[in-house]
């Protein structure tokens, strides 16, 4: 295709993707609604507690890839059913940073004061109800078992992998295996997921969906080793949510197991020791000056770029996983979100 | 029928419920349960926190009831979707009292100790989001959109109704009927949608489905203003928890409400100020003091009786919805258990 008639195809495709984020906007608010001020006021403030509609994107991306190859070559065009499955992803996603800040208790989330902070704990854990009702029910208006099958099992695989990391909680002994473990059940699920409806309601078969499917997980994986890298290395003005946190709430990141698993004997005690007055819990009021110990030692073992190359690795993967589907514009989209999962610095 | 026949029927009614109910535990327990031992663990924690199991002896009794005449008449039969629809029930209902009990900071229920009490918060929250996720995927799996709709209507009108409920934490000036509106939503709801769901099970039409939903609301009503009189004067012993947490935890009850709103001017300052002073949140430390001036007052009032006259009216009406339904046991143990909403001690 000649470059210019490329990137007009492209930005059609964006302006389709844009135009599906707004009615995904709109399906959210509406299947929020109540007739009860009180909570209408907590769910507007869901509405701007919005951010980078990472799932919703995906489900509508991989819809317009999947599309049968006749509908794609015309104008691609986005279902009702692509909308819904978006509005679902995302609000499912936003029930768990609702119940996560309960967790973290945490003040400060993209730039506004979290739910928590604004309407208490108790407020929190029953939005966060409110918004996994609300998911369902939205699913249920599709009236595809097998979907609703998907989102509440994949909702369970979700819950299982923050209980397996809770588990794990203040654990210096934590192994990659693990690791992966947690991060494939928490986070590399629901956007596996997301990419899966995506190809299932533009009606593409098993194979194409599963393999859409597997994408999502590589790049779900891959997302969350950045947010890694990210709080480790990252600036609270860029990230619009503190640094270190990891850290100082007890949960060890890939770059610090793989620190742990390398540096030889007396090193690691060191770390450990540092590792532990660097945590929340610790009473010895040296956090900030363990950190910046922890951060050096880091930095002078191979453990960020570790954590760095296994990222791109999976990227890489993922993007095998989509070289047998059908080129298309919605396809060089993905693709290049695939890599923007790592380049981003927020 | 002759006594002693119709107490074989009765003793066969309540045989087929209770091993009715052994299913819908098994059924539960095979829903949660998990391959990953931390979540296990915890899992295995919420099996023995059950309590009444209300809401599912409520679907297996109006299952029971509602069965075509030619099938009740012979042996009683539940069917596969009554025990799923009794476990989903008791799955939502499990879910909001964990996830209470993190709201009220409660250290014991039913004799035993709370999750979060023993495993966090943190725990408490996710794990009833895992309750919730595996109701909505046993739900899926009966294949009824008209179900799954229902149960995810009713879980956001619960959590509407709890969220409510938090906005009038400490408000002194709650009338009867925002009373009503929070109780009709947070407990009422769910307790008509079991027997709703009963009735829809045994292929009851719409009419039949609604007057069961009917009675069950009316049943779950008076089921809290009954919790409400028990919370002022049950003993912690009986009641497996211990009494007065409502007025500590600034929730205004029926009697109460009641009473505020009935006494002389004069009387209602020194009620209010009584009332402030009891609250966990006060600082006076005159808590216990205050509650027992505060219990004096209700006492020489009208107000514990008008919350009883409620409940028993209440009581009669459901007990009206059901002399449309063809006479049986099953319809008999209904009504007897109604009457037992309201003489329980605990």
């Amino acid at each position: 295709m000649h470059p210019v008639a490329a990137n007009a195809d492209l930005s059609l495709v964006q302006g389709v993707i844009a135009q599906g984020l707004e009615e995904v906007t709109r399906r959210f608010e509406e299947q929020l609604r109540s007739d009860l001020p009180p909570v209408q006021r907590l769910v507007s403030h869901i509405e701007n507690y919005r951010g980078k509609m990472l799932r919703p994107t995906l489900v509508l991306a991989c819809g317009l890839a999947s599309l049968p190859s006749l509908r794609r070559s015309v104008t691609p065009t986005l279902l009702a059913s692509h909308i819904t499955c978006a509005a679902v992803c995302e609000m499912i996603h936003m029930a768990t940073l609702v119940h996560d800040d309960v967790l973290d208790e945490a003040d400060i989330r993209r730039r506004g004061q979290t739910v928590n902070r604004l309407h208490g704990n108790e407020a929190a854990v029953i939005l966060g109800d409110y918004l996994l009702a609300s998911a369902y029910h939205l699913c249920s208006q599709l009236d595809s078992q097998k979907v609703a099958l998907l989102v509440a099992h994949t909702s369970m695989t979700l819950c299982a992998g923050e209980l397996l990391q809770l588990s794990h909680r203040n654990d210096l002994s934590l192994d990659e295996t693990t690791y992966f473990e947690i991060v494939d059940r928490k986070t590399a699920s629901l956007v596996g997921l997301s990419c899966r409806l995506g190809a299932q309601c533009s009606d593409a078969d098993e194979d194409t969906a599963a393999r859409f499917e597997r994408f999502g997980r590589k790049l779900g994986i891959a997302f969350q080793i950045q947010d890694d890298l990210l709080d480790l290395t990252g600036q609270t003005s860029t990230l619009g949510k503190p640094a270190n946190q990891d850290v100082s709430a007890g949960k060890l990141t890939l770059p610090m197991i793989h620190h742990l698993a390398c540096i030889p004997p007396a090193r690691r005690a060191e770390s450990l020791l540092l590792l532990e007055s660097a945590t929340r819990s610790s009473r010895s009021g040296t956090g900030p000056e363990a950190f910046a110990r922890l951060r050096h030692s880091l930095d002078s073992s191979s453990s960020i770029a570790h954590a760095r190359q296994t990222a791109e690795r999976l990227i890489a993967e993922g993007k095998t996983e989509l070289a047998q589907i059908p080129d298309s514009t919605a396809r060089s989209l993905l693709l290049t979100m695939a890599d923007a999962v790592i380049t981003r610095t927020f």
